[in-house]
């Protein structure tokens, strides 16, 4: 009889005797992030110690060398840097955008180049103002009055949109197209109100890019704040006059990595569930939101499955990708790359939606049959405040992946917040709630570790 | 033909002919409070320009006036002032509490007063420090271990828990109670650990009270760095002392008031639906989360309903309570008097867990089918994010209404920022979120529509 207690004693410990049920593993995930999880301190580390790093700078090299050096602290079973060529626009010195006739003779706006604008010539350039609300306005306008002037796009974010991303979506092309757009019937330079929901001093720069044979005009956003100043004073004087000068330029491209670690499934090891977010950010703030906490959360994922000894059947990558924010060359590259291996993604989940509070998983996948899978264990996450299970957009990274048949999955964070800092000085990491993080990486945890156990079968 | 057109465009104008479904009605509060709520800027004036508010105090005063004077702007039916006695305790100099011997010789722990504590005597008291982890440890242990000593109760917050109030909740006794606890075993002083889920140098002070008849000894809460330090040094040096200074005093309750607004219902003038929180904050930082934006949550239900010009069938009534930290003074008194009236407590809801995002309510009620009412209709929040409906403690001001039958109703918002603020230094303007706010508005005058209109019938 002793021995018997005793062997069941042994059993137990080494997890033999009672296979712990997803309630409990679930839970000890959890436990595992919010009492004993480095992430924290790793991501005060990437944001305060290295700081922004858009693709092509040193920074974004320093930040690949620190987080393949983390797996392999982490012990994963294979880390590698995959080369990958990406882009290289720099900003130059700080930009200028100033009144030049009207009350505020000279006055300046808190403005920034987008990403991948071109800069003005050293002389910088100066032309009447014409506001028009997004481009559908735009397309409407008459050549005459657009020739020759610098159009400001005024289209601001609908605040009564709850998800704060549906209100961003919703206004985002006028920053992307607005230059080409505009160039079309003659502008000289558009303005752009930057995409925020709320009122504040904060430029927010952003992806843009000229259509193919478009001529290349500067690109630069406002403040919201200064982009009411300015619609007010349009109104009272329409003959306003401002000053551009932009520095920046798009340089050749370069030669640098996508970060990969991996835990080699015990079962289905050629069979790939990817977890990631893009090591870049824009060359403001520190990308702490956006998305260094995204990064380190897709680590604390296997370094979680390392703790607690969840041995997966399919192989977890994890991959932090390069130039997400300029022109998606890490993650085009890394879709491309892996065709012509033998390996298949089952499942992507991506983590680009600021570390706030999650509140659910955006699934983007033709087949139902998964979706319902993933769908039937929703209940799992409810004690953890986790109830948006939904249908939709689930990130830019994993997006390439699509056209493979992997299952895409986003992590849906609490949106009110992010809107206030997303691309901007304001994007750092005292902006970050140690536990938001937490859960966010224990939600990750969770989702994956259900998707290696129950899905594709 | 032309004329039925034109009746229906001016019925339509005026709302009589089609009237508007529940989802319409909800999204236009929605709407009403994420485009043209004032509640922001009100929230900034109570906190940057009136400040902290202990009951007693001038500042209180100011808030009393400046919130009345509110409501009489936003032209409530009734709007009047509720006399009542509360609590005048006083803070007085900083407290000290410092290590007389250690290797930590003269340093200052960053320390706090209880609320309601005694101060120390002129000379301060000095004694050996003895550490507990909560108050079932000190229960159990000899009293001659603990007398003549300064207990140290240092129980935690357990970070598992995924609402930080079920952890606030677990270990708010000891602060409580830990001095009648300790002064019951010959301790001439405690020391508590400040109750935040975060690491960090901000002491928090709280409601404490001594048992009638228990020797009234200093009571004094350090920051959980401190503690963690303190903790440290007791396990290397088992005979540290500490000199505690604390220079508050109880002085005799005053006259003040409760603020009290109304909309008289149209059918059931009689029959009242509360709204409410407390005015009163605790004497540091500035009341922001705890609870002056829950007080203005509770003015813009009534503000909304009139600028929606929705009519409601039973008196809505805002009350802003005063004296709940110290001695609920304000509350009972409410209760109380009410019972001398004829009219009847119908339902109670309050919005006092800080003002972030709401994610539910909880419900107190004896009402079997008044709680399923409530709950068959909160398929009409999930497009606003919120998903939580439960049974739960829903608020200590509305606490008193139980006995009368009232249904309780409190506001859950996402709880991860609210235990690293709440009661000290931090809880200021700069850390509500504007959206965040309005939505709790939002969602507090949506619970207050649907129980209008369908509870109670």
């Amino acid at each position: 009889m002793k021995n018997i207690y005793l062997l069941i004693v042994v059993l137990f410990k080494i997890g033999l005797a009672f296979p712990q049920s997803d309630e409990n593993i679930i839970h000890n995930i959890y436990n595992e992030q919010l009492t004993n999880s480095p992430i924290y301190d790793n991501l005060r580390y990437l944001s305060k110690e290295i700081g922004h790093r858009i693709s092509g700078s040193e920074q974004l090299e320093k930040a690949i060398v620190y987080t393949r050096d983390l797996m392999n602290q982490y012990q994963f079973d294979s880390v590698y840097l995959q080369p990958v060529e990406v882009s290289n626009w720099q900003r130059g010195n700080k930009e200028i955008v100033r009144f030049i006739d009207s009350t505020y003779l000279n006055r300046n706006l808190n403005c920034i180049a987008l990403g991948n604008s071109v800069g003005t010539t050293e002389e910088g350039v100066e032309g009447q103002v014409i506001e028009v609300q997004g481009l559908n306005e735009l397309e409407k306008m008459d050549e005459s009055l657009v020739n020759g002037k610098i159009v400001f796009l005024n289209e601001s974010m609908d605040k009564t949109c709850i998800n704060t991303f549906n209100a961003y979506n919703k206004v985002s092309i006028q920053r992307e197209q607005g230059a080409t757009k505009a160039s079309k019937k003659g502008a000289i330079a558009v303005i752009v109100r930057s995409l925020a929901i709320n009122n504040d001093d904060f430029p927010r720069t952003g992806y843009m890019a000229y259509e193919k044979g478009a001529k290349k005009i500067p690109a630069v956003a406002i403040s919201t704040n200064d982009a009411d100043l300015l619609s007010k004073l349009l109104k009272e004087e329409s003959t306003i006059k401002v000053y551009i000068k932009l520095n920046c330029q798009t340089n050749p491209n370069v030669h640098s990595f996508n970060v990969i670690g991996e835990i080699i499934g015990s079962q289905y090891p050629d069979e790939i569930i990817v977890v990631g977010g893009h090591l870049d950010s824009w060359d403001v703030g520190e990308g702490a939101h956006d998305d260094g906490g995204g990064c380190l959360q897709a680590i604390e994922v296997l370094r979680t499955f390392k703790q607690l000894k969840i041995n997966p059947k399919h192989t977890l990558r994890v991959v932090l990708w390069n130039d997400e924010e300029n022109s998606w060359g890490g993650n085009i590259t890394y879709a491309e790359k892996n065709k012509q291996t033998n390996k298949k993604h089952l499942a992507a989940l991506e983590s680009d939606m600021g570390v706030f509070t999650p509140i659910g998983f955006n699934i983007d996948t033709d087949n139902q049959k998964e979706f319902e899978k993933i769908i039937s264990r929703k209940h799992l996450f409810e004690p953890y405040q986790i109830y948006q299970f939904k249908k939709g957009h689930a990130g830019a990274d994993i997006a390439p992946l699509k056209k493979e048949g992997t299952t895409l999955i986003g992590l849906i964070t609490d949106s009110q917040r992010y809107h206030t800092l997303h691309h901007s000085e304001n994007d750092t990491f005292d902006k970050v709630n140690k536990r938001e993080l937490e859960l966010g990486a224990a939600a990750m945890t969770s989702m994956i570790y259900l998707i290696d156990k129950y899905s594709f079968d």
